[in-house]
């Protein structure tokens, strides 16, 4: 059993190509032996953005705060807010975008414990 | 791709013996195509708790509002409150208790698909 929770966690600049202003923070993954998935937290600041790229496997997503964009395929926008929740299925084209100029957009991104 | 929240989602009732006031709602779970884990969400109402129990899967958890307890294999209560993560590994047994009087805890539970 553990409990954690963000303020105590180490937050770390995402440095992959695309992605511009986003934080990292990692409060469950299978360094805590979680078997199967992971909880990782991503802040994407104002007016920033994760890559628009794929990979082969999913995410599973909560906003816990702030709003933004989630971007498809087809470079289709789709407003997501506090509260909401997206999955984005493996191989799918994606993006996460924090449109705001007033605050952050702070979201799990949980994926299989094999990528984290 | 697929955005929800929780207003749009059926709230059903845990009948799980050991269960008291406890709700269910399922966000993302392999009925949507998530391959490896799901989200549940539930609502342990004031008073309330879930089931002092085991399974053989992990809980993975973000309150995401209100605050309680998660009780230990020895008994033991462990504070939890809006913006903490928990961890509960598989085969180790727990209880989720709303002590308050005042508001619910909502708490995201995820779990491997095969489960949800």
């Amino acid at each position: 059993m553990k409990i954690t929770t963000l303020k105590e966690l180490e937050k770390t600049k995402v440095t992959m190509e695309g992605a511009s202003n986003v934080w990292k923070q990692v409060p469950i993954s299978k360094s805590h032996g979680s078997p199967t998935f992971s909880f990782r937290v991503f802040t994407v600041e104002q007016q920033g953005h994760t890559p628009y790229h794929t990979h082969p496997f999913e995410h599973l997503n909560y906003i816990i705060s702030g709003s933004g964009v989630l971007v498809n395929k087809d470079g289709r926008e789709y407003q997501i807010k506090e509260g909401d929740f997206a999955l984005v299925l493996p191989d799918e084209l994606h993006q996460y975008r924090n449109k705001s100029s007033d605050e952050p957009l702070v979201m799990i991104c949980a994926v299989p414990s094999d990528y984290e």
